[in-house]
């Protein structure tokens, strides 16, 4: 059994499970009823919302947020400064009850400054490229980049080439 | 009347005026000279420079900069990860005076991860949507998005929804 | 010789070199074997990986991310919510060994909100607008803006102004 960490500036707050060999660096808040597996990273300055769930194996690199709605399988990875919503037509004058659901499935990557809008699943080992902004769901595999995002080819059998169309 | 609150690692500036019923949380800083109004919300990590102006009722999400130069109306959303600009030409090894000024209506979204380039106005209940870049004035209703961001549509009477040019 | 500033919630590990003059604000943290020279300013919330190398007279914003492998010249500006990479195919599950290295000349200005893929260096004096996303590399007084990024320009003599293509 490896040892967790949690560095003394993160706060987690009450009725957070964190699996074994999971690390949790400086200035992190982790919310209520948040779930988080096995071996994860969790950088620096990242936020994660109530009772979000994350699997095993897990990298969220520093400045990163992830809002209540947001589930991610295993081995996924969430580079620096990505950004989540839950929200489709946000108002800060009017209230908006219940969040807009995303789910990130097992190994998929979604580069640096991505911004993903809520509802757009993302398949299997699909990857995200940094700075895109993803506007639809992604199938399994699929490689998508720009603003708005489109799929520009497909992850080859290594996970970590890409065949381009 | 209902009560501020700021979280303990939070800094706050003097000379700072907040109004009854807003709450500014964990590692936010709010510098010396800003004003802001009643029953706004000021996540995590946020920044907001000196003498900058928020109305009443404002949400500012996790990890935004507001600089030196943003007037905020009331009831503004600012989405998670949106960045402002002062200066049109920064570069480190010039002093440049003064900055150049932005103004957000009254009502206006900007989306998560946005960028406003210093300058471009925001019209009343206009709609930014995530990962636009701002290079352009805004009028009001309008609804932008892109890099750079362009007008695609115009906000419905209801607040919400959009209609698409 | 001008005073050196860390503010009391900066994280500096080990083995760091800090010039004269330079300042660093609240919730950064610098990382092992990190050189900065002198008369820096380093914004907040700003993250410093290991054995980066910073020149003289750099100003580097506010919620900032410059990973291991990124080396700054002198009198680079790097706006607030700027993201480097240092993996071209990160994966969760593959431990990949080394960094791709990018190198930022001397008195290049990378705007807000912009995201560097690794290995794409920026030559001397180069403008990276707001919002860009680099994917090629950019040569001496270079302006490239959008997403992916294109070369629209380049910066006249006096450092400030851009003559378009």
């Amino acid at each position: 059994m490896s040892l967790t960490f949690i560095h003394r500036t993160a706060g987690i707050d009450q009725d957070v499970e964190i699996g074994d060999g999971t690390k949790i660096w400086r200035f992190t808040h982790i919310s209520k009823g948040v779930v988080i597996g096995k071996d994860c990273i969790i950088g620096e300055g990242v936020f994660i919302g109530k009772d979000v769930k994350i699997g095993d194996g897990c990298k969220i690199q520093n400045g990163s947020q992830i809002f209540s709605g947001v589930t991610l399988g295993n081995f996924v990875f969430i580079g620096p400064n990505v950004t989540f919503t839950n929200i489709l037509r946000p108002r800060a004058n009017i209230e908006q009850k219940g969040y807009v659901e995303t789910y990130i499935k097992d190994g998929v990557t979604i580069g640096a400054g991505a911004v993903i809008i809520c509802g757009n699943d993302i398949g299997k080992k699909a990857f995200i490229a940094a700075g895109t902004v993803v506007t639809k769901p992604v199938y399994n595999f699929g490689v998508m980049r720009g603003n708005p995002g489109k799929i520009v080819g497909r992850i080859t059998e290594d996970d970590l080439k890409i065949r381009y169309y």
